[in-house]
């Protein structure tokens, strides 16, 4: 494919600040519904961010020597052992685990937040949370006893609602995001911590969003348990992360039952003698075999089965290379990104950026509606003519959208460390040109969402398929 | 490192066969405790197999394309939903997925039988499982109603006691693996499936073991759920499989509460017109939110959270590259290395072959002890003095290993795509000559296992840990 380069938004983007660390697909040409290419602007790290380029160095020279992990006594068996409880401690490390913290491995931040809602031990009271919330950490303290805490007008009457409902009964666990996934405003984490703390409870952070764009040290913030994803933080190889107290992990049910997760697997004295003796209790027409079961503590508890490495590893090199940045680096780049965004969008007519709260502070997570038009059909068009994706929807978060009076959705633009000046201006451009004089194609509503019609735009040879889906996804609709 | 051939056991290689796949890490020097490298002989497959190269070629194709799955207007984050629903398809294809089959991604097989046992509908009858299972097999199924069959001294034996504890009380599933990860044996599946389907109860098949060695169809043996592992199936990027039956997945509680699961999070009247209005029921002090949720069916109930699609792309590559061997190749290599092992372990003196069954049908997957020799202490001699990686303990086993009358463990030597008759010629070989002159080096025993004394073996530079672990891990105790 062809690409051709934006001159006016080349311009711009000299303004602005370039990307912040190499990620693998920087400067990826794209098919638009014209035919022409242009380079994809990436303005979906909210929901994905693209790989490091360091991080799938990483995965490279460790892959050679990829074997057995807690098994095996094969030199690569134990080079990989040593790489995954090295990739643990790193992962620790960078959130400023506490030395008696777990580090579990889990698969990404649903996954996290459902093993921690297992652990809230039984009796210890309700779990609380906002309504803002991401559906990740909504939806798993629904299985237990829990009370909601509808959002207040500003930071300051919402921590009056959380302590109303605090003082209302005892609470286990409050849990809480750290920022939001739809407005990118941060939330007051360490007012948060005090408030459950001075009356017994701890507190989980999502760090979902916050991770990837702000540090996060747990002892010093005093947070009990802090979750968070690897597809989020560079590192798209199917791990994520729980971090956190281990008492109530220690105690809590296997998350999965299987091999690594026992000590022992006793069965009955009947086959412990071997084939000859059998014994046992008659079952029916059976033979019934007694077990006992100890179970493991510490991570092998919680992560049965053979773990994934690579994504721990590669989760480990994304903390690596974040860590390395320069001091305010990372936040630096993002607020211009987002002052950018805001200002930029806030200049097109008919612009409403949501907010939950008056000023304070907000990740590079810009959430927006246009007036009388629809996002999906926006965002089809943002994508088809102009080569920009980004997200449009729900954001897996219902109950916010309808606080925010935008229960049909919204869309969202997002940036991170491979996002520079040149793809927000892209989008504030087409933003504007599709306000001004509307697309330039056509745009139907399927059941799956919006497409562009025809939709010509080729898939490479290698996708094995002949044309794009129309697929909006589960999240969206 | 430079690497010192080993010239007796290159003549052997001359006469069996040699790798039929590319695997990544293929010729990887590891040193030896005498400052000698050699090329890993990796005979523990059977743990988790090496990358295949064409599937890391894919993962190095697709990932400058990956993005939001599921979710995002972009045009990657569209590729990304094309790949990420077709390796499921292909995924469906290689094991012969009936239509209204689903497939849902895992993280492996633990975790896939975990998530099948969360299914099987309540008061539908017992899980019936033999007590040669591995853990994963075994454990998820003790957290429900469910019977043990002990295993008898021959298969028909065996499937004369299933049929006895499948008529002794309805069962709603017999749960049994394909092949034993320890014997390596094959189950009489077929016969299983009738057993079973004649008395109204499912077949789920664990897969972890037999899909890597032989072709499984799920429409042809009738079997209703299969699951199993990437890490097995040469594609270590995090991901597993189950597959089956719809109607119990659909019906049974979401797997991973969170975003993607549900169609609907709906909350109550006071917060749905906005901001304003804060009206709803007293709850102490705090204001409830009441909620509705509609969860989904099909594969989305039970991925919550963005799923792991560079691990689903990689398996689905694996599978892709396995299905285009030519018919017969696989079971043909391996059973060529297979018997190639038995013989030569056999003909050391004092070696004894584990075996729950008198002849039959078996993967190449060979366990095995050595009278009066500890098994770890062997497994580590292996490793420090031929670079060969096998692995010893109880294998996830334990009623399996206490039935063998080998309850403190055994060593297990496991072949694939990637191994030749040279890795196992090493192997029958270092055994040998462990048995006829003994160990070149002093081993102690640890805490955490056997490990050479002193151990002088460097770790890569890049590896970031000045020694070796002596991590025997979890299963292996």
């Amino acid at each position: 494919m062809s690409v051709t380069a934006f001159s006016a938004v080349d311009a711009v983007s000299a303004v602005g600040p370039g990307p912040l660390l190499p990620v693998v697909g920087a400067g990826l040409p794209v098919p638009l519904v014209t035919g022409r290419s242009v380079l994809y602007a990436n303005l979906d790290y909210a929901a994905s961010a693209p790989c490091l380029a360091s991080v799938a160095d990483r995965v490279a020279q460790v892959l050679p020597y990829y074997a057995s992990v807690h098994r095996g006594a094969g030199y690569a068996s134990q080079l990989s052992t040593a790489l995954y409880e090295q990739a643990r401690s790193t992962i620790g490390r960078f959130v400023g685990a506490r030395p008696d913290d777990e580090v579990l491995i889990t698969r990404n931040t649903t996954d996290a937040l459902n093993l921690l809602a297992g652990c809230v031990p039984p009796g210890a009271g309700d779990v609380v949370f906002l309504d803002l919330e991401h559906h990740a950490n909504l939806l798993p303290w629904r299985r237990g006893p829990h009370r909601w805490v509808p959002v207040g007008g500003s930071v300051e009457a919402t921590l009056a609602a959380v302590e109303r409902v605090l003082d209302s009964a005892p609470a286990a666990l409050l849990a809480v995001t750290g920022a939001s996934n739809v407005t990118g405003e941060v939330l007051p984490i360490d007012a948060l911590a005090r408030l459950a703390h001075a009356r017994g409870t701890r507190i989980a952070v999502d760090g979902a969003q916050l991770v990837p764009h702000r540090r996060v040290d747990l002892a010093t913030r005093d947070v009990d348990y802090l979750a968070f994803s690897g597809h989020k933080l560079y590192a798209p190889y199917g791990a994520g992360v729980l971090v956190g107290r281990s008492d109530w992990l220690d105690a809590g049910p296997a998350y999965l039952a299987g091999g690594g997760a026992v000590r022992e697997v006793r069965t009955g004295p009947e086959v412990r003698t071997g084939l000859e003796v059998r014994t046992g209790l008659e079952v029916g027409a059976g033979l019934e075999v007694r077990a006992e079961v100890s179970w493991q503590t510490g991570p092998a508890r919680h992560e049965g089965g053979t773990p994934n490495v690579i994504g721990a590893v590669a989760l480990a090199a994304a903390c690596d290379a974040i860590a390395a940045l320069a001091p305010g680096a990372l936040p630096g780049h993002e607020s211009a990104l987002r002052d950018q965004l805001v200002a930029g969008l806030s200049a097109v007519p008919g612009v409403r950026i949501l907010r939950l709260w008056p000023g304070g502070d907000a990740l590079g997570v810009v959430s927006f509606t246009v007036e009388g038009e629809d996002p999906g059909r926006l965002a089809a068009y943002l994508s088809a003519e102009h080569g920009i994706g980004v997200r449009d929807g729900r954001f897996c978060a219902h109950p916010l959208l309808a606080r925010l009076g935008v229960a049909d959705g919204a869309l969202r633009a997002s940036v991170g460390v491979g996002s520079g000046a040149g793809d927000v201006a892209r989008l504030i451009d087409a933003v504007g040109r599709y306000r001004s004089s509307g697309p330039g194609w056509r745009y139907v509503r399927r059941p799956e969402g919006w497409a562009p019609d025809p939709d010509p735009r080729p898939v490479p040879d290698w996708a094995g398929s002949g044309a794009l889906p129309t697929l909006a996804g589960t999240c969206t609709s």
